[in-house]
Order: structure tokens, then C-alpha cells, then sequence
């Protein structure tokens, strides 16, 4: 339908599609659109939408069906819809764009060249400012990890990663921070960390991500225990009164670029050490860490297979810290199998919360080594003596004071039902013969965890009944599987058929733990 | 796949939803439908859909709106709803799916393998049945672009691309072709070359594709005259009665792998020249091309900018040919300006009866280049001595056989309107000084005719008044804009007004033709 003369440019009328398409925008127009027809638009070309003053970009879908748009109708999906964060039937104008003008700089990077801090800048803002499609930044990666991206360009991307968003600020001389390259289910060492190294007297404001691919993030698990979605002020609030808090970092707008670029990376399967070392480091950094110890497991089924892949990464991780003005230090950890008993958030909670009792209990492998790292962090105050901070935090936690620390961020925060039981439909898996556990696959455990509805479902996932080098008899059970619901759980179980994840052998064909370092 | 008991598999009825996502199939369930909810589906997750022995596979989005798909439905884009071919209702059944097996490969592109011909066959394979996302897509492209292929490469996924769709067969052992890799507005030699080339006795059923970032395209302009949009039966009854064909190659199935992969390439924006030669050859051979002409201009403002480059693809064009069995041959042409006075369906097919009728105005440059290529491809003809081609075509053009060809060929495909006068909205862009006409931007003046309507309006585009060399004055018009509507020809205008894409100056700096080989 031709457009009347004068009106070229005649706005569309907003309307809000109830489609969510994650990270990214996607626009929608009538096959009948005056506008759709006059300026030539592509199906999935990118277009620019203004209105009062805001602008966003998003994907063009083309709609035949006017229950969803009319012909003088811009839809848009409920992430882009907020984005520009008018309301229905506001007038909206679109036009063209062209491809971001930082798609030169990957291009360039296509053809091998080497990129400044000035182009992943610009990279970077183009992505937060959701210029890019989904495969502008699929190219991007692919460039990145292929033709690699040496140290200095590790440093630009994370700089500019960090730029991308908000800062936060604290008024402290030593802020502290832990990360976990992950891999491991159950490792919830940073909730036990967390009040040890508070209780001590650091500030340790902790922001964690919920799981995306495993079945438990920290935010997750601690969510089973206190509210975690915080804004930025209720996070100060928390901090002032307790010295650190156990937040879900979404809603600091903390390295967007990065979220928005993990969305792509995972799908896609490509690991880029680059890109992770970007990640993670632009994340604290704008978290306002000045302190961070990175735990880098290692195992058969770890993201880390190998001692020297694990030393090459801390290298990097030491030369970007440096630069940035981060105090940082590595350790590498056992990742031969999951650390605790409980893989899911309710089953991990209640592992943490049995150490943090000094239950009888509580699995020793996840005290240990949340005592080893927390004293490890201990040690960035300059008033402990190199090699006490591990007697310090063990202290902290047999005197109850790490408790006591915990019951008080969990009260700032908000404290929530706090049911830590277990889903309720159950299945145990047997041994199916006698002897030794020679290996227990991460991969497989985390799998089977997150089909019986973990992270989702709070009490679902997979409690472990035996761990590596234990001794079992057939018809033993290795772990049972929790689940709330029944498709879950037969998902689960059917996985569970097919490979438990379990090897039985002899002592000698224990996997072999890695030296921690 | 887990096996069935009651409602874990409860399946979805199935819903067109009328939203058109080109070449990304997508599918819509609603964030309350149970089976969203059990399986834990990310958004923009790869999911498969089985509904009575057919299988597709699609991108996730989350839906909020009862009006686009309820809690019990599966909501499929056209394009997907069309692939799976059952009707609204049908019983489906979702699954999560793994990444495409052939991925592994990609990775190991990325990583700078080389890769075999199996993987290339897996990747197409794993492309034509829509199991690869725009990213996956993205990521082998730029990996396949940046690690390079070798032409062993290239050969196989040349090969891999015709295996990937229909070939066609005929009758003859001598079927000719002739492709050009674009770039040049009103290029439209084809449609000359095969009434000439069927008219000498050669058979030549060409298929073309319609325009996607050009003003018009062969199949485009020739709908102007006659029905393109043959089934590949009609298709044979028409060379069977006429020798040629002159059809939109968009019904064959011929190659798919190429136009799903293009529908990536081209908004990204990267080159490959790779991935061009396989496209063009799997194309040719799987429409039964045994000899093909190529036609590769250069200019500064066509694709193909310098000669060395031009000299490159065709050592690469003809070793793939040779491998592949297709006598190829190769022509380096003049591409500093447009051919022909017409950009835009009906002016360029207008300048094709001209030189079909021997009409006195009809532009000298498409007669001449379309002669030389026509001879070329006589010359394929064992009867036909090296050099008299040229001689040949122009007897059959200038005693009206090829004008009588066309005229069968036209009836034989189905005769249409055939109005060629230009649409009513017309504007003249002028001179703003005397001087010599040195150079036209081929890239300008396609991007003005497409803002004038071309090609969807088949009327719409540009005259060109004024060639590279001739002189003019100060006011003189140098292109005529024709649209048929107000607002694109407002667009038009505005870009016209913005950069004529004429450069007057003089004589001694015309833009250098390049010699032609």
C-alpha cells in the first residue's frame, strides 16, 4: 500500500509483542506496511527505530498476520520493547541502518590483523548498543579465536568490556573477590568463603551469576536461603551492615557487553581463552574488586583438562590483572569430581549450610577446600602472615563466627523459606558390581542434575552417596536423583540408564587427583 | 530420546504463525506450556519437531501472548510451517537437540584444520536440513574466510553443494551457461546471449536468480516480458520447444546449501572467495550446465576491483571447473560503468529489445559486450571455428533470429504485459558543469535505482542519459529517476541530491577502461 505523498516518513504506532527473543531485538512489520514496502527493507536486515528521543536497533521480522501487527504498526519484542521504554502506541520512526561501523574493525581482525584499544571500544559499544546480530557476533568470536588475539588485545577487550557499563565503587582499600573458572558441580565454595573472610573484617561484596548451562549457579543456591535480586543500593545497604553481601550480580549493569556476547559463545560451543579471561576480569573489576583469587580446577571433565593448559591460563590472568591494577592470584584445584555431596541449589545449600554448622556431616571436601581458599584470601590483608590465613579461616568457621556472619547477610539480604530437603520424587542409582570409584564424570552428573530440573526447580537435582576411592558392593547406591516433577524425573532417570557417570574399577584406576598449587 | 509414558511427551498442536524469518526457521512456545517448562528449553535454543515421520528443526522463542500461540500449541514462522507441510493442528512432538554433529568440523576449521570432503557433506547437509542457527552459519563462513580454503577445499564444497539439492538433466551433451559475478548495474547481456546461442542450435536453459542487494536481476527483468516462475516440468517443455529457457532457477532445488549460506554472508558483509566460486559452480552444474561462459568485470567500483584479483578467480574458477568436469571458460570485462541506458526490470528490458530489434537507439555497449560473449559461447560448438563466434552472433542478431527466438521463447514460458515505458514519477538530475563525463559510480546509481522501487516496482529505476566520456554542459540531464510511488521517489531523490554518483571532468581523467581478455 503506497504511502500519501507528504508522509514519507510516517510513523508506526509501538505495540509490544509478547515474543522474548533474549539478547536479541527483533522488530516486526506488516507484508502491507507502506513503509515496509517503500524503503525496501530485507527480511532479517537490521533497522533503526527512533522515538522521542531513543533509539534502538533491532532484527526485522516481516508479519502477515495482524493479531500480531497492522500495517502501521511497529511490533517489537518484550526486550527490545523495554529497551526503548515507551509505551504502546507511541509513534515510532525506522529506517535503515547500516552494518555497525565496527564490523570494519572485525573484519580487519577476519584478515588477521592485530586490533587496537580503540576498535574493541568501539566493538564493544556497538554490541551494547545492540547493533549487532547474533551472527555479527558470532563473527567477531570466530575472529577472536582464530586468529587469535594476543595479551595485549586480551587487556583492550577487557578494559573495553568494562567500560561497556556501570562501576561499583567501594569506600575500602581492599575490596575482595573469588571466581571460579567452573566446571565442577556442587563447588559452592564461594558461600562459604564469603562470611569467613567478612567475619575476619575484609569487605567481600559478592556478585554471582545464576547458572546458564549448570545446574546451580551461587545465585541460585543462595537464593534457596535469602532474597538475591538486589538492586545496586540495596547491595551498599547490605555491604555497610555486614560486609559483604551474596547478590545476583544481573541488575548492576556490570559488563553488558560481555552477557550479551556469552550469549552467543555458548550456543556456538567455541571456547576463546581470550574471551573468557575478558569476561571474567571485566566483571570483578567493574564489580569494584581490587582483590581477586581465581580458582582454576583441573580434571578429566573439567573445562580445564590440563596442568599445562591451567598454567598457561594463570600466566594471562596474572599479566591482564597486573595492567588493570587488580591484585590477583590463581590457584589450581582438583576438578577430578564434584566437590560436596549436593549438585542443584537446595542440595548444595544444605552442604553449605552443614560445614558452615560444623555438622558431623557436612562433606570434608568442601570444607577443605573453602578453608584453603578463603585463606588464601585472607592473606591480601596485610596484617596476616603468609601461610596463617588457612588456620585463621578454620578458626572462624569452628567458633561459629562464620555462621554467625552468614545468618546476618542472609538476614540483610532477606531471608527466604529456606527448605533445603530435596525434591520429592527420588531414585537411587546401584553400583552394578563391586569395587573401587575410579571416576565420576562432572559432565554427565551435571547433566543428569539439570534434567531432573535443576536450577529451575530449587530442590531438584542429584545427591552423591559415594565419592572417588570409595569402596562399594554391588547394589550399593552411588547417588539418587531428585525431582519435582514427573517428566523431569523420568528425563532424568533415562539419562541416568544410559550412563550413570559412574566408573567402579580397582584402587589403582582411581582418577588421579591433580597437585593443588 | 526418552521413551513415552503418559504426559511426558504430551504433545503440541501445531499453529502457523504468521511471521516471515527467511531462511531461519523459528519456532514459538508459550512460556506456561508444560513442555517449555519440564524440558528446561533456553530461549534461542535449537529445538527438533516430529509430527507423523517428518522432522525440522528451529530456533526457540518464548511467547507470552495467547493470541500468537497458547500453552498446548507450537507456533511455526511460514518458511518452517511449509518445510514441516502439515496442516494447523497437527500432533508434534519437541525435543531438544544437540548441536549439529558436522559443528565439530566448523571447530576444527576455526582451529585451522583443513577440512575433507566428508565434513564439507556433513556441513551442507546439516545446513539444507536447517539444523544449523545464522550463527553456526556465521561461524563457519569467517572460519572458512580467515584459515582460507585451499582450492581442494573449495573443489569440495563445490561438490558438496551440488549434493546438497536436485540436479538437472538434459538431453544433450554439449548444455551451455554463462554467468557474470555482478556488480554492474544493467548488466543484462543473458538475455541476449541465449536467444542468440539456442537460435545458432546450442541448447541453453538458463535459470537466474532474482535480485537480492541489486537493482534487478536476470530472472527480474525477464519477468517483465514473459512468466519466470517455471516448475522444473515446464521448464523442460519449454528447451524442448525452444532450446533455451530464460527462468527464475528459485523452483529447482538446485544447490539449497548455497542460499541458505548466502542469506548469512551477504549482511555480514565478508567476502569469500571461496564460497563464491562454490555457490556460482554448484549452481551451474546442478542445473546441468556442461559448458559455461564467466564473465568477470573489473572497475573500480564493480566487485571485482583489480585485475590481479580477476586473474586469481579465474586460475581458481578453472581448476575447480576442470576437477568438476564443466568446460569453463573465463572473460575479464569492463566493469567502470553501467551497461546498457536501463537500471531497473522493465528500462533494462527495454534496452534488450532494442538491441534484439536492431532498433537505432538501442546502446551500443550491451549490443557489443553481449555479441562478444555470445561468440564466446558458439565456440563451444565443435562446428565453429576459433574466432568466427563473434561473426556468427551478429548475423543471427542483425537478421532478426534471435529477435524470433526470444518471441518463442517468451510465448513458449507464457507472454506477460510487456510494458517497458518507465514509471510516471520521473526526475532529472543534471549537470552542475560543463565537462567530460569521467567516471559513474556503479554502486551509487544501483542504490538510487532500488530507492526508486526497482526491483519490486518493476517500472521503477534509472535512465541513464549520459555515458562515461561523452561531454556535457552545464544543465544538461545526465539520468532520468523513474517511481512509481511518492515516497521512494522521495528517497531517491534525497539520495541522488546527496551524491550524483557522476564525477564531470576531463577527458584525459575518464575512468580507464580495463582491456578486456
Amino acid at each position: 500500500m503506497p504511502s500519501s505523498n507528504s508522509n514519507q516518513k510516517a510513523p508506526l504506532k509501538l505495540r509490544r509483542v509478547g515474543i522474548d527473543t533474549y539478547h536479541e531485538n527483533v522488530a516486526y512489520l506488516h507484508r502491507n506496511c507502506a513503509l515496509y514496502r517503500a524503503e525496501g527493507f530485507q527480511a532479517l536486515s537490521k533497522i533503526e527505530i527512533n522515538a522521542e528521543g531513543k533509539r534502538i536497533f533491532a532484527v526485522l521480522n516481516v508479519v502477515d498476520d495482524e493479531t500480531i501487527v497492522c500495517e502501521d504498526e511497529l511490533g517489537l519484542t518484550e526486550q527490545a520493547f523495554t529497551q526503548l521504554g515507551l509505551a504502546e502506541g507511541s509513534l515510532t520512526f525506522v529506517a535503515h541502518t547500516e552494518p555497525p561501523a565496527s564490523m570494519d574493525a572485525v573484519r580487519r581482525k577476519i584478515d588477521g590483523s592485530r586490533l587496537t584499544l580503540k576498535d574493541f571500544r568501539n566493538i564493544t559499544r556497538d554490541i551494547t548498543e545492540n547493533r549487532y546480530s547474533k551472527m555479527e557476533m558470532a563473527a567477531f568470536l570466530v575472529a577472536s579465536v582464530q586468529s587469535g588475539m594476543d595479551r595485549e588485545e586480551i587487556l583492550y577487550l577487557t578494559r573495553a568490556m568494562i567500560e561497556s557499563g556501570e562501576q561499583i565503587h567501594w569506600d575500602d582499600t581492599l575490596v575482595a573477590d573469588k571466581h571460579c573458572i567452573g566446571g565442577i558441580p556442587g563447588n559452592r565454595t564461594t558461600m562459604l568463603i564469603v562470611p569467613i573472610v567478612a567475619a575476619h573484617g575484609l569487605l567481600m561484596p559478592k556478585t554471582s551469576s545464576r547458572a546458564i548451562t549448570s545446574p546451580a549457579g551461587t545465585a541460585d543456591t543462595m537464593s534457596v536461603l535469602a532474597e538475591v535480586n538486589l538492586s545496586p543500593t540495596q547491595m551498599h545497604q547490605v555491604v555497610s551492615q555486614t560486609h559483604a553481601c551474596l547478590a545476583w550480580g544481573g541488575r548492576a549493569h556490570l559488563a553488558p557487553a560481555d552477557d550479551i556476547l556469552i550469549s552467543v559463545e555458548r550456543p556456538l560451543g567455541i571456547d576463546s581463552e581470550g574471551q573468557m579471561i575478558a569476561s571474567i576480569l571485566s566483571k570483578k573489576i567493574a564489580a569494584g574488586a581490587t582483590h581477586l583469587l581465581l580458582d582454576i580446577p583441573v580434571g578429566p571433565t573439567a573445562k580445564v583438562r590440563h596442568m599445562n593448559q591451567a598454567l598457561r591460563l594463570r600466566k594471562l590472568f596474572e599479566y591482564i590483572g597486573d595492567r588493570l591494577g587488580i591484585h590477583l592470584e590463581v590457584v589450581i584445584s582438583d576438578g577430578s569430581q564434584p566437590v560436596g555431596r549436593g549438585i542443584g541449589p537446595a542440595l548444595e545449600a544444605r552442604d553449605v549450610m552443614q560445614v558452615l554448622e560444623n555438622h558431623p556431616d557436612a562433606p570434608s571436601d568442601l570444607r577443605q577446600k573453602s578453608l584453603r581458599l578463603a585463606g588464601r584470601i585472607l592473606e591480601f590483608d596485610p596484617d596476616v602472615r603468609g601461610g596463617q590465613g588457612y588456620g585463621i579461616a578454620r578458626d572462624i568457621l569452628e567458633d561459629g563466627r562464620a555462621l554467625k556472619k552468614m545468618q546476618d547477610i542472609i538476614q540483610a539480604q532477606g531471608k527466604v523459606s529456606e527448605v533445603m530437603k530435596g525434591a520429592p520424587l527420588t531414585k537411587e542409582i546401584y553400583a552394578d558390581h563391586s569395587g573401587i570409584v575410579t571416576s565420576i564424570n562432572n559432565l554427565q552428573l551435571a547433566r543428569i542434575a539439570r534434567l531432573a530440573g535443576a536450577p529451575l526447580d530449587k530442590q531438584s537435582g542429584v545427591d552423591l552417596l559415594k565419592k572417588l576411592g570409595e569402596p562399594v558392593e554391588k547394589g550399593d547406591p552411588l547417588y539418587r536423583i531428585h525431582a519435582e516433577f514427573p517428566a523431569d524425573f523420568s528425563f532424568a532417570k533415562s539419562k541416568a540408564a544410559e550412563e550413570s557417570g559412574y566408573r567402579i574399577g580397582k584402587a589403582d584406576e582411581v582418577t588421579q587427583s591433580y597437585m593443588e598449587v
